[in-house]
């Protein structure tokens, strides 16, 4: 699996405890961040994942295997990223794309239409908390966060 | 219409435009916020709200005219304050409370159950906003609030 | 105030309500939905909502007299009616549009910030409802709606 | 793991195949359901879920090993299943319960109150989801769920 604009790491360590045989390439251009996945990855013990720091879409070129799974959680343009992801994934791969505003949300929609993608799901999650706030639970909300994800054909 | 827990006035002022023929008490029993009412419905030029500075259920017996309406966004015990507002609301009169947690939210649909309140409806409202962040329009979320209502027999 | 796209007649009948001394024409192509508006403007004694049978942005240019208000709540190509649409909303004026797709969504937006509109608001309103089911209150939810709106500089 | 109510066994088998080593105890009191997991087992060449034909709280005496998760899809009244299951629980062990409505959304809170509970979390989650309808993509929304969890002393 390639994950890319990996961030502090969060899916890339889940993702590597739940696949203990699969390998994952976290993409990340932050120096810092990278940094962060890697103590992140040593904290739960996750010793199959990958941290490449570049700048996608320019350093997928030389990734290695091609991917199985490609998850998109940043980068931008938005669209070259899908389109040089696409080229790379093998058949019948699938890739997760997510989306925190308009734009993205219609570019990634768009793109993934362009490509021709199978079974194309939007999904948008929107998610309440229950917080103590004095004696009471009071309801506060999750931004939402739009959740896209399409095949190759 | 009495609105009990004014707060800045919202409901009284937005009332009182809609409403020129009606006329609202608005309940507060915070002094200073009270006096914001009081400029909030000068600004807005609306001058059929009465404010009232005082504490329910206690100061709910002194108001005049009894309700067709009542709007319950604050106080406590509310079980209590809706029970006395039941005691005073006119026939086939409509009562409407907001719950932000999820006890009041009990207690008042436990309360309306009670009462045998008619044409009881609990709806709850989540709204997202898109704000501007950098060049982006972000989906950003606004915590969620229940609106509970039903009508005297 | 024009109402385009006016279905079964809810945003003329509650805003002739709210607004007596306003004049309200909706706009609808459908001539049963049309007939249908009549009929619930009767009903609630509406009587200052005209009716015009028509598809928009065709029909726009004979509409009389030009808008404070426009709401769009339908339409095709709304990008056209939303230009058609502030070529004739007076100086000041605000355009509300609803959108239950994804494509409409974007598109709205687009054209709201190709038209130089000012305060641009963009809201997604997602309801859920109590509804009781056996001896429970179960939590079922409405699909939810953006509504943009933006000024005429 | 216990699953208490465990339907068509989503659960259950997502959960052995993330925990190859872990031993899930289904329980579920509709025997054609029951058969139901069991097909939905060997589908997904799942072989570490027992199936319990039996009714909460009454069946859960008879369970080996005690879990050290619980999962609370169903069953009544819940205060008590939630009780019995507490009695059984290991240590830090962890149960998570679902509700729909708004009564098991009150009792299964105060039952983690009562029980004193620690790390308590409370999540509504609401998921909307683009569908195609005719040449657009329109929002629709999926019933949200509450999900309750909270941990043994």
């Amino acid at each position: 699996m390639w994950d890319i604009g990996a961030g502090t790491g969060t899916i890339p360590v889940e993702t590597g405890l739940l696949c203990r045989q699969g390998k994952i390439l976290a993409v990340e251009r932050d120096e810092e961040v990278a940094n962060l996945i890697r103590r992140n990855c040593d904290r739960f013990s996750v010793n199959n994942v990958e941290i490449i720091e570049g700048s996608a879409p320019d350093c997928l070129a030389t990734l290695q295997p091609s991917p199985d799974r490609v998850c998109i959680e940043g980068g931008r343009p938005i669209e070259e990223i899908l389109k040089k992801v696409w080229q790379y994934l093998k058949p019948e791969g699938r890739v997760v794309a997510t989306a925190a505003n308009l734009e993205s949300l219609y570019l990634i929609s768009q793109a993934l239409a362009n490509l021709q993608a199978r079974n194309v799901e939007v999904v948008q999650a929107g998610i309440n908390r229950l917080e103590t706030r004095g004696i009471h639970q009071t309801f506060t909300a999750v931004d939402p966060i739009f959740i896209l994800s399409g095949e190759k054909f």
